[in-house]
């Protein structure tokens, strides 16, 4: 797939995916999914700026835009990366194996871009995770007919952290740098750790409004 | 927006979505989300029919890819019915309301309107929930190799019940037919029982699968 993720229509994406064909798969898909949730975020942020009842937020809220918006494009990006990195992970395996020299580059070769292929859904679920204080901030505030895109995009978010390091520990699997498997495993557990109950709290005061 | 989404480009829609523009919003970014799990399951399958190693499974994975099929294409159009039945609602909010006549028109216009609103959202939460089913199939006997796409799938699904299901009650919310919310929230109630303990049981396995 040569064309870039962005410039594809959504029905030949999904397409794709739902094919044979060896991307995009749930990497790409975590990521996306991210960048819709940071779409979310951004647009509560663009119909609360500039509208008087929401003067004395404003300024905070301009600083949450400027985030979400940073976030949706490292995601989208993220997303190209890990079609990327999959392509040059199966290149990887198709390398040359016969000579004893030969299997011992391959190797080297595998180890480095599997490296590159944790990496990437590691990097999508910390852009993910970010997004989460950006919903919790906006919940409480923002108009009551938007609330529940804060809901949706906290679900999506967290959804986002969990599938990204599925991806990141099939790749740690393969991996012989017990020393970065090790390291990767605690930030691993960072990311994981009070990511469902951050989530609840956007989720349960969302609701709250809905039914105030 | 007149270009249906399937056509759109994901950046496009991205930037749609990021703007304040009134659509599309989180019904359809939910919808989108569930498109792209019943997806990650079609590839699995896909990946799985014809090969030598599955033809015990063969039938039953055809099975499962017919209905992620179908419920991938109910996705999309239901992202698309989110977009449309909100351009309705905000027409129907748009009406006259002068005359003591246009005000109670105007009402009934809303009040039709919101039964649709929360209806397309409802569905979007039935079709993804079917997905939970196909991925527990799944986990235990796909390729080792494509098990944590059926994991993003379970979580994505999850992910997009739980979205579509806060936009169902924001239009619940507004509505005054007692009876018939009576009746949504008792579904919105079967939709929620047991939902994270079975999202729970697939990553369980995909996880296992991913260490063993």
């Amino acid at each position: 797939m040569s064309e870039k993720i962005n410039q594809q229509q959504i029905g030949a994406f999904l397409d794709a995916l739902a094919s044979k064909a060896p991307t995009p798969g749930g990497g790409s898909v975590a990521a996306l999914s991210g960048a819709m949730a940071a779409g979310l975020v951004s647009m509560v942020c663009a119909l609360t700026i500039g509208k008087k009842q929401f003067a004395d937020i404003e300024e905070e809220v301009r600083g949450i835009y400027n985030q979400s918006e940073q976030l949706r494009q490292e995601l989208l990006d993220l997303a190209q990366a890990d079609i990327e990195v999959f392509e040059r992970l199966s290149a990887a395996y198709k390398l040359p194996k016969t000579t004893e020299a030969d299997a011992a580059s391959r190797k080297a070769a595998i180890q480095t871009v599997t490296r590159q292929a944790a990496d990437v859904p590691l990097r999508t679920a910390r852009a993910a995770s970010a997004l989460l204080p950006l919903c919790a901030s906006l919940a409480t505030r923002c108009g009551r007919l938007v609330v529940s895109d804060v809901g949706v995009a906290a679900l999506l978010a967290r959804s986002t952290v969990q599938s990204a390091l599925l991806n990141v520990e099939i790749n740690l699997a393969a991996l012989d740098d017990h020393l970065y498997v090790h390291e990767v495993r605690a930030r691993i557990e960072d990311l994981t750790i009070g990511l469902a109950e951050e989530t609840l709290g956007v989720t349960e005061i969302v609701r709250g409004r809905i039914n105030q």
